[in-house]
């Protein structure tokens, strides 16, 4: 069986609650075995508003984990968008159709140059598969570069780029793994300078199988990999490195994008990437992913190729994202996630970055990551499923990752309010005290 | 440059009136040369209802093409639905969810034994993609078997399979083609058989290359062939074949389902697929789409390997979902396709079906084809092409597709009205006298 760190394990089925009990019964009766739940006891949402769930009883939860709704949960300026848009029209981009192209021109006004074009899809993983075909088309070429344990989506293609989905799940020859950066184990300030020479030696080893490089695809955040953001020489050492033999360097900002780290787009000022891949935020909740690019390789994948996605640029998605950007400038929340992120790790490494447990607290806007080792340095990942779930059963939302499965994430919606960090900060006390 | 039936020529933006070349050159400038746009003249939507669309000089246009509205553009109980749940919660499923479960057993409910699984995806392309997925983890092959025209998506891997994308969209070794059947030129009588026996060597055609056949996936009505519907034979002797060798039978009702045929389904009552995928009618706009399935199938491809997608069965676009199924069961939309598909077909045949351009009407429900044919009986694309635009300009909106992109295509939302038929038969009889 597949392995996911923070999934309920369904043998432990007769532990739940009756209600719950039957509902998961029948969640796997009618949706299969393919669907994982959270926690060693799931949550039974069913309704949420700002930075809160409410279970079926009633209870509840401080939501630091979802990074869709980051303009909070039930957001009403995204539902009243929706609901004026779905009154006036829904259909598909073979029409003309004012949204679509007034928030393409919107969403990449906020790019630096030449990145000038967007092309609409409904989820990052789509995002991530169009930005392939596109890096192939271009280059002409067929080899990818990602980090060991990275993720960037779940169609075929995506899938292959994926290795942190598992063994079970295959990674072809045409798609080289190096070693992400690592904080706590780089040897100090020769990160960037290392994984600039596992990028080279990923092409040479590419190469060797017959593939030329198309394409490093990278989480600006390499979240996946434990949210190694120390550096921002890594990414451009990585990017240069991939530049120099004719690949694309294609940014996934599905997680990293839209201020989440206090910045709009984690890619940071000093490299402008050839691809962007964006999606999670994009819509609160509504299916909208984009890749952006640069309009010499939008035209040359578009005169041979023509996309079209039916849903993709939809009015309605369209009108949700626009809310979002309204809510995300109007109240300042890039630049909330930046002050409010700081705060917190401050806090945060007050409270417990003096425990012998945490290796390291990293940091980038609204995005922390809490890295726990054991007595002899090792990573520690049954501490941290043990402090994720007594976290849980103080109704705080957070889950793990991490290239060892020992990094405690912190991510919450970007409207999360200074009056809710104590809360934060005190259940992850409490936390690490029940699971010393 | 790629070619596509009915796509506007941007070489004639200059034919185009001041305010709609602003905005399509706009267009082109934030979104690129990917993107088509349909007619001589694009239409430029602003608002819709029921079965027509407004442009921005507020003339109504009858829908007789669009495959997504089904229970009617801007449809008030999708729409309320949509708003409501937005109040409530929109979420994952790795919480406890009640609408997505309520759902999948709802859905479920409507397809044969043992089809009694659902996976929630969020287009059509993301359904065909998963069911490559789980037919070649499940089978532990490779190779597919797909019509010489066909459509199945826009993925790597769905337009990998998707022939009639044009010469551009590289068909790996994988891959083979079959010639669909053609009611127009098969021997009379003969068609099922000879498909059956393209489909044998069509696998033998994979094994010489190396692989064995994982599936064979048909679209039901086989709608880029050209509507090939006349014999429900074919798509069994189809599936029986691939069976025969170890190949899932997988039934592509994205374009047929949901009532489209006057059947729930399209695949017919004589034959039960190994996996079906749903989308575009699914939500009514609304991003979402599905892979139905057995038991042990997902079972098999579950266990090894897990499968997420964040926006896949959110409580909103089940929400639009669940008040599709309202509409289409309290409307009896499917009798409804089926009986006002017959009348319009009669109606048609009445109208133009004594033309010597007309080579044959073929129905299924509410989707409707007229393959066109020029003296010598060669197919007319360039007739069906000027068809389709001297329908515009009456305000009638319809396509064509087929192998030979000389097929009409009509295919209205399942609420077309019959008081509407009048106009579409009026407005094609002059078409064709138009275009003599």
């Amino acid at each position: 069986v597949s392995h996911m760190v923070n999934g309920f394990d369904p043998s432990r089925l007769t532990e739940l609650p009756g209600s719950d009990r039957v509902l998961v019964q029948r969640r796997s009766s009618a949706m299969g075995a393919a669907y994982r739940l959270f926690y060693d006891r799931p949550v039974h949402v069913v309704r949420a508003s700002g930075v809160h769930l409410y279970d079926s009883e009633g209870n509840e939860y401080l939501d630091a984990y979802n990074n869709v709704p980051v303009v909070g949960h039930s957001n009403e300026r995204v539902r009243e968008a929706v609901h004026a848009q779905l009154g006036l029209v829904n259909t598909h981009t073979r029409y003309l159709t004012d949204p679509v192209i007034e928030y393409a021109e919107r969403l990449t006004a906020l790019f630096p140059d030449p990145l000038t074009q967007a092309i609409f899809v409904c989820t990052g993983s789509e995002a991530v598969d169009l930005a392939l075909r596109i890096a192939r088309s271009v280059t002409g070429r067929s080899g990818v570069i990602v980090t060991r344990h990275a993720y960037h989506g779940t169609t075929s293609a995506a899938a292959s780029i994926s290795p942190s989905l598992g063994p079970n799940n295959p990674i072809p020859p045409n798609v080289a793994l190096v070693d992400a950066p690592d904080a706590v184990r780089d040897a100090f300030g020769s990160a960037a300078m290392a994984f600039g020479e596992r990028i080279d030696r990923s092409i040479a080893e590419l190469k060797e199988r017959g593939f030329e490089p198309a394409a490093l695809v990278l989480d600006s955040v390499m979240s996946s990999d434990g949210l190694q953001v120390g550096d921002p020489a890594l990414v451009q050492v990585a990017a240069d490195r991939a530049r120099a033999c004719g690949a694309l360097y294609v940014a996934d900002e599905v997680q990293g994008g839209f201020g989440r780290t206090g910045r709009w787009w984690a890619f940071g000022q000093s490299v402008t990437p050839d691809l962007v891949v964006l999606g999670k935020p994009m819509g609160n909740g509504l299916p909208i992913a984009a890749v952006v690019g640069r309009p010499d390789s939008f035209d040359a994948f578009g005169r041979s190729v023509r996309y079209f996605n039916t849903f993709g640029g939809n009015p309605v998605c369209v009108a949700a994202a626009s809310a979002v950007l309204d809510e995300i400038q109007e109240r300042s929340l890039v630049r909330h996630a930046q002050d409010a992120g700081s705060e917190l790790r401050s806090s945060l490494s007050s409270a417990i970055g003096g425990d012998p447990a945490v290796a390291q607290v990293r940091q980038a806007g609204l995005f922390l990551a809490v890295e726990l080792i054991g007595p002899g340095g090792a990573p520690d990942s049954d501490r941290a499923l043990r402090v994720v779930n007594a976290m849980r059963r103080r109704r705080i939302l957070i889950s793990a990752s991490g290239t060892y499965d020992n990094v405690l994430k912190v991510r919450p919606p970007l409207v999360f309010p200074r009056d809710a960090m104590p809360q934060l900060i005190e259940g992850l006390v409490e936390s690490f005290d029940e699971t010393q």
